[in-house]
């Protein structure tokens, strides 16, 4: 049973209880409320007492203009006042991720993409869905919390994710006044550059435009899916040798290099794959929780392509 | 110089002249008005003058509902009023076929996808851009026309996209009566679909999700980037073995199959390729205009993946 530590109103606000594993985390409306409800055994120390929603603030308000008015970054699953008994950073909350979580005991799942299947989350069309109502309940079961951490990590400063990257690269030295080129020095052909990307990143396979013997010195680095016009724009503001990114639509960016290099400009494309390309930003999230809150256990789970080749 | 062969009204409307390799296709307003125009030295038989406009109109009249309100299936470059000299069909009308249908002496590309790489075929936001501008340029200093046919193509009963590859696939006999589901007989191993696919269309390399050696028996075969939603909700009508597609975001689709089968479904994921996916739509599209403008060279010149693997 949760006994109350200290009676201070500044510490009341953070005095909550541990869930119990099968049964809803309850909000302390009151500093009493909670003696109430029916609690787990354990009680974590005064200072481990954090909620969801005091994690996601002390992130959100990093980022310039933050809150953002209109953002993906919502919860997924469950509410902001749940205390949490540990975290695990990700790419997706797949099923696998959720159960991995559950077998850690971390109630809080931070991810970067979407929990079901679209980007804005909507999940009126999957109501009949079995695979979307197995993946809900499960959460509910587990009382598991899903934020989804996409416009904010990328709108610190450095992104997030392009930090976690080109740290992942050792590129930091390579990086251009705009953020976005990597002067390579010395350059390397598009064969040996795409092998350095395979094996730092560990990559199965990427699919590429180009020339394997041409030099590619100029890098444009763009992680995720960033958008045709967005790829196809920044590729003319900047001419770069090669794009390095996550995911393209094929009639976009694809037949736009294809065409570039029929009228004869050096210009290849290596698609990396999204989740590839964005995993060292669940990497970097991980460790700013682990800092930031060094009393929570924090891991990060990869979630790796979920593409194969043959 | 062109000679006036038949006065008849009926055969009038046919009459025009072939524009000279240089010079812009003229508009027979009335059946005298070419006479005040230059005209390359040959002359193609009466029945042959056939204009952009009458071969796009014999096309989509075959559609339900045609001519639909709303549709990408717009001329890209020149207008309907030209005289054909010669057909390509194509996926993409890319550089390299650009050039070919030139070589090819064919003023009239009909393609399935975008020419200026995003859906609507927008141009303001490419036009300081300097591929756009040597396509743009190309396109019209040899006054090709281009013809998306993607609405219509798909919307002729059957799908003529589908039709081509189901044809190529040989796969006529497992069609069900949704016309989305092929049940295969026997049943076939992932591993020995997806061999069975390379060869057939002759493709590099395929991505895929799922157990190589799960038995495949029900196919739900989507060419093209159909959407992440519309896949979803038809592998929830369907309940396939495996998804056989063209194209998929990484965060809709293959994030759902990764789910389905963390929670115990038999689905499979294979992602073959935009282009190659449909390419077998645009032999059809050959063979239509063959039989009904036998008189009119038509080739089909396959775009071919962009895409390699490595």
């Amino acid at each position: 049973m949760p006994r109350e530590n200290n009676t201070s109103i500044n510490r009341r606000k953070f005095i909550a209880q541990v869930a119990t594993a099968a049964g809803s985390a309850v909000v302390l409306a009151s500093p009493f409320a909670g003696f109430a409800a029916g609690f787990s055994a354990g009680t974590m120390p005064v200072q481990e007492r954090i909620t969801v929603g005091q994690i996601m603030d002390l992130f959100i308000k990093q980022a310039p203009g933050a809150p953002f008015s209109n953002t993906v970054d919502t919860l997924k699953s469950g509410s902001r006042d749940v205390v949490v008994t540990g975290i695990v950073t990700t790419m997706f909350a797949t099923v696998e991720v959720i159960r991995k979580a559950i077998a850690l005991n971390a109630n809080f799942i931070i991810a970067h993409e979407p929990t079901f299947y679209n980007h804005t989350d909507e999940t009126a069309w999957l109501e009949k869905d079995d695979v979307y109502r197995y993946k809900a309940a499960l959460l509910k079961k587990h009382n598991i919390v899903v934020w989804r951490n996409h416009d904010y990590i990328h709108g610190v400063k450095p992104d997030g994710v392009r930090k976690g990257l080109v740290d992942q690269l050792g590129w930091q030295r390579f990086e251009d006044s705009n953020h976005v080129i990597y002067n390579l020095s010395p350059a390397m052909t598009l064969k040996a550059l795409i092998g350095n990307l395979k094996q730092k990143l560990n990559i199965e396979a990427v699919r590429y435009i180009g020339d394997p013997e041409q030099q590619c010195k100029k890098v444009l680095l763009l992680p995720g899916a960033y958008g045709g016009k967005n790829q196809i724009q920044s590729i003319g503001n900047t001419q770069p040798d090669v794009l390095v990114c996550g995911e393209v639509s094929e009639w976009e960016t694809a037949e736009y290099v294809r065409d570039a290099r029929a009228a004869g400009k050096q210009l290849s494309l290596i698609v990396l794959g999204h989740i590839v390309s964005e995993e060292p930003g669940s990497e970097f999230m991980a460790k700013w929780l682990q800092e930031k809150f060094p009393a929570i256990k924090t891991t990060h789970i990869p979630t790796g392509s979920s593409l194969s080749f043959l």
